[in-house]
This record gives C-alpha cells, structure tokens and sequence, in this order.
C-alpha cells in the first residue's frame, strides 16, 4: 500500500516490461544481479519521457524449478537500483510453473508506479522546428537486440565467455553492462524539457516519432556520437545492414531530449554526458527521423 | 496516464500475479480467453481484500514466438474482465523470447492498482473472537493448484477432453472454470467488514492468517460449504491426503469475509451466495486456523 501525499493534482504513470532474452546471457555468464538492475532502470526510464518520477515497483520472477539463489541475485539486483531512484520495491510474485520453463530457465517482468503532476507531464507536443535534441549516451544494448545479437554472436558460456581485446572485456561482459538510468541525470532539467524518448526496442526511428508533433522530422547527425564497438562487432561478424542496426539497437544512444535552442547550454550543464546530436526541421517528406552520416538512415514513416 | 480525481486521502493498492500452470490446461484446451479473464478477476480480488477499488491494469504476455492470436483471445479476455470491473486496461508489453519458451508456450502476468481512502483500509486488525466467518463459493481450483491437479489428472488434451458424468462436462472444462471476481458482489458491503482473504495458494490456512491479529484463531466448518466435484476427484484419483487437498487448493471458498455477528444478515442479504461458514475464537494453540468436519486440519502454525 502506498499513500499518496503532497500532490495536488497527481497523475499516475505507469510501466510493465521484461528484459528480453537477455536472461540467456544472464544464464551464460551466470550472473542474475543485473538483470534485476536493467529492468529496475528501464521500467524508471520508461516512465521518466512523461517526466515522472517513481513511486513503487512490483515484480514477477517465473521458473520451472524454484533455485532461490537465483531469485535472491535478482531481488538485490532490482533492490539496489530501486534504491538508486527511490523507488519502493513494494511486492512481487515468484511463480513456479514446472513444464513452462526448462530447468534453470527463468523469465522476469516488472511493473512500475510513478507520479507527476498535472502541469509538469512532458508529452512531446510543444515541439517544433528549430529545436534541439540532446543525446545521453548508452553503454551498450541496454535491454534490446538480444534476439539478434544473440544469433550473431552466440549465447553459449563458450561463445560469450572469451575475452575480446577491442572490447576489453569478454563479449558476455559487455552484453550484460546495466541498462543506464538516466533519472538522476535529467531529474533536475526536466522543467527544460519539451519531450524525451527512451531508446529501446526499435531504436531512433522506431521510438522518438511517437513523441513527435505531425508536422516536424527529427534530424539526427551520427558523427556526432561514439557507436560502441559491441555494436561495431555484431554489424561486421552478422554482415547487418547499417539500416537495420539502428532499427534494432539503440547505437549508443539511450536517451533522446528536445529542448528550444535557448536551453541547450543549461541542459548540457546540468546533465552529465548530454551532448547535441540533431535538430528538429519541418517534416520532410514522409520521414519522421532521418539519421545523417549513417547512410541517410530513415524512419517512423507517417 | 491515470489521473486520480477526487480522493481526499488516496492510499494506492497493488498486485502482480499470474496464473500459473492453468497456461496448461489452456493450452490443451486450445482456450486462451478464460485465462486472460483468471488473471483480472485474480488481481481484483487480491486488492479488494484490502477494500480497494481498481484503477488499472497492465498485462505482460511473453512467449517463444509471437502467435498473434492467442495474444488476441487472452487480450480479449482481459479486456471483457477489466470492464466488469471498471478497471482500465492501460498497457502491456508483449515479448517475443526465442529459445526461452517452447513453440506455443507463453507466460502471462499482470499488475494492478487500485485506490482506497485511508479511512476506509480494511486490514484485518479489528477481528475478534466472537467475529464471523462469512463464505464466498469458488466454482473450482480458480488459479491455484494446478501443478497438482496436472500430475493427478494430466494435461494432455486426450487426457483432459473426456467428458466425466459426475462433473457434466469435461475435466478440461472444469479445470478451466474461471476465477469469480468477488467485487462486484461485495462492493456495497466493504464498510460492514472487518478483514477479507482472498484464497489462493495454500488454501484457507495459508491465507487466513495473514489477516488475523494475533490473539485469535479462525474456525471453519466445513460442513457448511459444498466442495467442488473437481477436488473429490483430484483427491480421490491422487489419494491426496485431506490435510494436503486444503493447503493446496481452495477447496470451494473462494473469499472469505470477516464481520461482526450485528453485521451478518446484512451482509448475507447484500450478497449473493455469501453463507456463514465458520468463527473467531480466542487463539487455541498454535494454530491460527482451524478446519472441523475435514479431519481437524490446522494451519498457519505461529
């Protein structure tokens, strides 16, 4: 139970999400921490593009076989990141459901409660031509792709498990680096903010047309951004057109923000990381986001 | 997005939960909508205990690879679910997991909240002996148990699609019942009641005690109720232990209400198919429940 104190007109904002099959890569490297942590702080993301912030979250752990190990790798994972955002991890079902699920196997979903004020929802539609957009970087595939990496690079604890010099980790390190949270990061800039897209599944084209007016395209520059390399991997050892990695991948980019040109200084002040990486011009043609350097990437067609 | 309007003191509710491995018997069933209906009227339940009325409901389907129709059928059932009980359907995600869930398998999970006025909390601290025990039938195992019920009765459709004289229909059929949601029933006469338990998993000694301040102990009288066909037959078929049938099932009750004996006609009258069907007495022993006629089943042992 959670009492709701303080607000005066108080609009609830709320998420359910999972983290994929990148459980498979949890499972490969035998590390289930993390994953409590990428789905804590995408589901906090998640509700922070309406500029909310979190109240309570509850989850859902399923098994075959109940391995409390497991379980308790989990929980302090989502209980340390919860933690991070002040957000009570209030309750959750573990479900044992033999025949659903192979020994070992698990799934996890959860769902997040936040909360803003009326006045204060950030919804995108005051966004125009001339605007900004401010990119916060990612430090890998978050929560996202992992079908498609997992296909190219392999999910068995001998596929992933090597070092790889250019990464500097092994490749199953650096599949699991934590969702970034960008709450703390943006809580104290979000009055600056006009809309905010969080980059999932989908990639740019696919998530920041839904925060668009009708009438505007959002033109990103990729030059003006570090891919990381484990993207670079998965394009050269999966032969994937470029179109398509950043379809499916966020290509370093977690967050996207747009603010009016006047408050770029103070937002790349505030914020640590952000940096501009795109405009936003009158719609052009049918395209909603075009991605510049990257091959005239497009995408979100109305 | 979800506005709360018009609370003086809103304290919000909430639940996740799933159902289990009745997945099965849909499954064999080849029926998905009841089972998107068990999982609403399971999480409307569980937050009405508390007196609470549902805001909305978020749904998290997952499976090995999207079949767009049995999402449709159990969004279907959902959704009709959700407008009996005034709850908005607000949102899910439906993930496609290759090589987590087998081809045809799918999970499913779903967060309410719901609100109650502080004043209004019903959390069980006011019972006391002398209190009454008020029933409310379940019409089978509702979403628990099915892992038992599976291993006794199995799970294939040649299994399962007999029809069974004795239960007018086929096993399949009666293990697919679905969940009575209790709140429309019982929503004009939360004032009148002092604690509620919804019982699922662990039967009427699992739950019951969760409610029950310390100093007492319910009683039941199972005289009073009819026990489903389905349990004789998994009881018998099993040669499950009575003791056993009670902590795993709920065994024809499906909610019970506790009231003060002023309060029982009332509350009879308002609700239908409500009966007495047990007290609270002083705490006798350890036991925190106590089920007479059904061989002295105690449980919840403090």
């Amino acid at each position: 139970m959670f009492e709701l104190k303080g607000y005066r007109q108080p609009v609830l904002v709320s998420s359910i999400d999972g983290v994929g099959t990148k459980l498979k890569i949890a499972d490969a490297m035998d590390r289930h921490d993390t994953v409590g942590q990428d789905l804590v702080n995408h589901c906090v993301n998640d509700i922070l593009t309406c500029g909310a912030e979190p109240l309570f979250l509850l989850d859902y752990i399923a098994m075959g076989k109940l391995s409390p190990d497991k379980v308790e790798s989990v929980v302090k994972g989502m209980s340390s990141a919860c933690k991070e955002s002040n957000c009570a991890l209030i309750g959750g079902e573990t479900a044992e459901m033999p025949g659903l699920y192979a020994i070992g196997d698990y799934d996890l979903a959860a769902c997040i409660i936040g909360v803003v004020e009326k006045e204060n929802i950030i919804d995108g539609t005051s966004i125009s031509a001339g605007d900004i957009a401010i990119g916060l970087a990612s430090n890998g595939l978050h929560t996202n792709g992992y079908s498609l990496a997992r296909k190219v690079l392999g999910d068995t604890p001998e596929a992933i498990r090597k070092f790889h010099p250019e990464l500097g980790k092994t490749v199953g390190e650096a599949l699991l680096e934590t969702h970034i949270c960008y709450l703390n990061r943006l809580k104290y800039s979000l009055a600056l903010i006009k809309g905010m897209a969080h980059v999932t599944g989908g990639g740019l084209p696919g998530n920041v047309p839904r925060i668009l007016p009708d009438s505007v395209t959002a033109r990103f520059d990729s030059s003006k951004w570090d891919v990381p390399y484990i993207f670079k991997l998965i394009q050269e050892k999966g032969e994937v057109d470029v179109k398509e990695m950043y379809h499916v991948f966020n290509m370093g980019i977690g967050m996207v923000v747009f603010c009016s040109p006047e408050n770029v200084s103070k937002i790349i002040e505030q914020v640590p990381g952000a940096k501009v990486i795109g405009d936003v011009i009158k719609q052009a043609g049918n395209s909603r986001v075009i991605i510049e350097q990257a091959g005239v990437i497009s995408g979100g067609n109305t």
